[in-house]
Parts: structure tokens; sequence; C-alpha cells
């Protein structure tokens, strides 16, 4: 018996076949390509129905499904809210995919839970009972294990984590993603050294030549590589941030391990000595001991993990 | 059968008894009077002893005793560290206790989680899955229900939200009891009143008056409610503060209800709805209209009534 997880993404999706001990035997990614909606879910049906028929799996029947959604799982109704997704404001996910793989158990939750259950299963928070995914791209989620179990909350939307206040006072600029997101995501990281670009007329480097709308976060973190010096300042500040949030992990959770994840860790994982340096300033002093904070272990494939370990939770 | 709940402060201890369905019965509390070390351990023991064999309880056995201690109980160990009380680092409390009371069996938790456990029984809380008790007296610390269950972390330290990183950059003075418990802990109100009359040469209103290192967080709010300017200040700070700790909680926790209790909810308990405005510019959207934030409804006794609940779900 097999399982088989899905990681549903902003631009797509990955779909993964495990052994039961969770050996990787068979991975699939494909674009979503502007699809929108219900052809996002014919999408996600289509690989399903294609996995439980394949000939590579005769001997190795699926005993079960997870699927990771890039937003949140309501478990109560089925449906999921994914706000990069058009037309998936309470899309009725696990109704359509019940309706395809007959008797075969589905499970759905939200990325950020199962990037933290990738890494429980397969991943750098094994035999952890208390840690904390942090997970750093275009927005900021935290997936959070509490005694061994997922952090839902009276609503599921536990680990709201982008939302964090760290920086008095409020501004109006915070009202669309919360203060942390908005400072110290992949976007606030642009968003920032833009900022700074349009302030000093002085500067000739090479942030530049950039497009200055268009510019990335992984402009900034090659920019900071060479010693640039607006992107050091960039940086400097996100690390601030970043080890702000992490002492506040720990003050309050007292985990095993924080885990940095996500598109930004990735280039940023370099840094996170000094994330752990800034965090050890602020955080509970004797958690702080307690603690080990890492880089992901399994990168871009928590998410198909976590699925794959949502899947072996939930066996017929 | 009967309860026996016990409330160590740093001050003095409570004892209570209560009915089986949290009724209380009976209350003694006496003052520590500068006891140290095993001199509080043994008023501990004989409180115990007296109410074990008080004739009031003839037909009302005691089946059970729960124990709040002003610091972290850790649970392996039966150790208990309390900053407050001299010679309390690693003090063996659960061997002593269970030396005098037999077969009865003795739960200890800390004053936090007591404060929540007590709200959970008979207090504002009740029913409640996820809820976080907010004490802020003299200290700031938080007491977490995560799936009707006291968030504890891998050593027992979790909820340590004093340390919350609220204000950046870093500052020195926030080295020995962080940087939330530094600017809004009642220590916090009344130093931040201190420091605004140093510099305030021209001021004459009543804070003037006070001893100006004797001033208390209880002559703030009084001075708040005459008016009075550096007062209000203060006070419009602090509510900064607390706004933006519960909707760091809301935005992580996703709670039902997050209770503001300690010495200081208390005098500042008219100020909740202004702390909830606060709250609400900050936190995650959704998760801040699934909640609601509220004074402890049994104040200065959640701790025994904590004391009282640990027992109830521990006998024999």
């Amino acid at each position: 018996m097999s399982l088989l997880g899905i990681d549903l993404g902003g631009t797509k999706l990955s779909s993964a076949i495990f052994s039961e001990d969770g050996t990787l035997l068979l991975k699939e990614t494909v674009a979503l390509e502007n699809r929108r909606g219900k052809e996002v879910g014919l999408l996600i049906t289509d690989q399903i129905g294609k996995f439980l028929n394949s000939d590579k799996l005769s001997s190795n029947e699926v005993s079960s499904i997870g699927i990771s959604v890039p937003g949140i799982s309501h478990t109560e109704s089925g449906t999921v809210w994914a706000p990069n997704i058009p037309g998936w404001d309470d899309y009725p996910l696990s109704e359509e995919v019940k309706s395809v793989c007959g008797s075969i158990p589905v499970s759905i939750d939200s990325d950020r839970a199962c990037y933290m259950l990738g890494e429980l299963w397969q991943g750098n928070a094994r035999g952890c009972r208390n840690a904390v995914f942090l997970a750093v791209g275009t927005g900021i989620g935290a997936g959070i294990l509490v005694n061994g179990e997922i952090l839902r909350g009276s609503h599921d939307i536990a680990g709201a984590i982008g939302w964090m206040a760290l920086n008095r006072p409020f501004d109006d600029k915070y009202i669309s993603c919360g203060c942390f997101e908005y400072h110290a995501s992949g976007d606030g990281v642009a968003r920032a050294a833009r900022d700074l670009l349009k302030e000093d007329k002085t500067y000739s480097g090479e942030l530049k030549n950039k497009q200055i709308e268009g510019m990335s976060s992984y402009d900034v973190f090659s920019a900071f590589e060479n010693g640039d010096y607006i992107a050091q300042k960039v940086i400097g500040i996100s690390i601030e941030f970043w080890g702000m949030a992490v002492a506040n992990l720990v003050s309050l959770f007292n985990p095993e391990k924080v885990i940095m994840g996500g598109g930004v860790f990735g280039p940023a994982v370099k840094l996170i000595p000094a994330v752990k340096k800034e965090a050890e300033k602020w955080a509970q002093p004797i958690s702080i001991k307690q603690m080990e904070i890492t880089a992901s272990g399994l990168a871009g494939d928590a998410g198909v993990f976590g699925a794959g370990y949502l899947a072996s939770k939930n066996k017929r």
C-alpha cells in the first residue's frame, strides 16, 4: 500500500507517491497556468485519477490521500479558502475530491500545517513533540506543533504569524497583510529595498539596474552577497524582525525546534545564525537555550511530504 | 468528597475547600511574613494538615489536592522554581507535600496555568477549548489553553509572554525581565510614570506628591481617573502594548477568549474596550472577530479555583 500526497501552491501542483514509511517513490509537478476556480479543482481530481490508475502503482495501491492547500482548510465544512487562487473563497474541495476517489480516505490541511507535518515525518523535526515551522515566502505563516498535534485554534486559523505586531506605533500600511509580513516577507524585503532606493539619490549599485517595481527578494539577497550597502541595510532590518518573531515563538511555546523555511529560506538560510543571535536578545532566556533553530530539511518538498503524512495518519 | 486547592503567592498563601462541582465551601489566607525556603514548605504542609484534620470537613473528606505556585512547576522532577521565594530555585515541593497527605493525590502547576484552569472551571472561560489568561501584575505571564489542555511546551515554561518582543530596537533594559513586562507590567507602569516625571520640570499634578521611588501602578491609575496628563500618557502607552500582545495571541492561537487578569486588571479593567480597539488594528482580521476579550470572572481567586480544578482532574 502507498500514500498519495498533493501540494497545491499558488502557481503549481505537486503530487507524490510515498511508501508507508515515508520514502518518496514518485513525484510530478504541473503548473497552474492561470487556472482559476473549478479549473484548479479539476486539475487536482485529474491528477488523483491519474495516480490511482497508474500502471507504475499496480502492486502498490493508494490507501490514503492527503492534500496541502495555500490558505485555510475548514475541517468541519471541508471547504478551502485560498486567497491566491481566484474563486477559492469557500471552495468545496473535500466533496469534489471524494467524488473521484471512492472509499479512499482524504485529508486536507493548510500549507503551513503540512510544512510542519512534513518536517515531523521526514525532515528536521523528527521526534519532536513541540516545534514551529516558520514559513517566510511571498507571505508569512507558521505551522505549530503542540504536544505532537497541529495547533488549529477555535476556527482553524491559528498560526497567522504574518499579523504579529512587532513595530509600534501602528501604521495603516499594515492593514492589508499584518506588520511582520509587511516588513519581513519576500515581498516585504523587495519593498523595503525599493523604498530605500527611492530615497537614495547617490546610490549607483547593482540594484539600480533592476526595474524598480520588478525587483524581487532574490535580487536583494544576491546584492547582499556582493556587499551592496542598500541590500545590507534591508537584510539587517529583516534579521531583526525574524529574530523577534522567533523569540516570541520561543517565549510562548517553549519548543524544541524552530524551523525556518519557505521561499526566502532558501537564499536566507545562511542568515539563520544571525537570526538566532537576534532572537537570543529578546526571548525567555531559559527557553531559548532549550531549543534549536534550523533550516527546513525538505525545502520545497515540505508541503508534499506533509500531505503524505496527513494521508498516513488517516488510512482506511 | 471535597477538593483542596492551595494558591501560593509571593506574599500570601490561600487555601480553599471546594465541592466536586466547584462550589467554594471554605477559604483561608495567611501571610508569608518573610518566610523563606523550607519555612514556606512547612507553612504549606501545616495548612494541608489542618484542612485534612478539620472538624468542619468530617463528612466531606478531601479526595485530591491541587497547588498553584508563583513560578514554574517541573512535572517530571516534581520540583518548583519560584523567583520571589528565596531558596525556591528547585524546591522539592511534590515530595514534601506527599509526605504529609498519604494516599491523597497531589497536583502542582504554575500560577498562570492555574488562573486559566480556574476560569475554565468556574469563571469566564467555561466551555472554552482554546483561550488565554493574560496575567498582568508585578510581572506578566500567560496561561494558554489549547484544545482543552494547558500548553506546557518542551520544558514546562510555555506562556512566558512577559518576554514578548514588541518594541524595536532591542534595549539593554529588557535583559532582566523582557520587553513587554518592562513596559506594561504593574512595575512597568509605575516606572514609566517615574521616568516621565523626572523629565517634566513643569509638572505639578498629584503624582508629584508621591515619593517618586515609592510610586505604584495604583497611584498611576488613580491619577489617570482624575485626568492627570502624565498618567494619561503612561496608560496610553500601556494600552498600546496590551493591545499588541492580545493581537499576537489572537493571530497565533485563534482563541475563543482572552481573559485579562492579575493585579493590574484590577484597576485597569475599565480599559479593556480600549485594549480591544488597539488589538483590532493589529490582529489577523478574521480571528479577532471570532473572539471575546473579557475580565477575569474570579479576580483574586482565579489561582485557588485553578488549584481546585487541578485537584478535581486527579482524584483517587
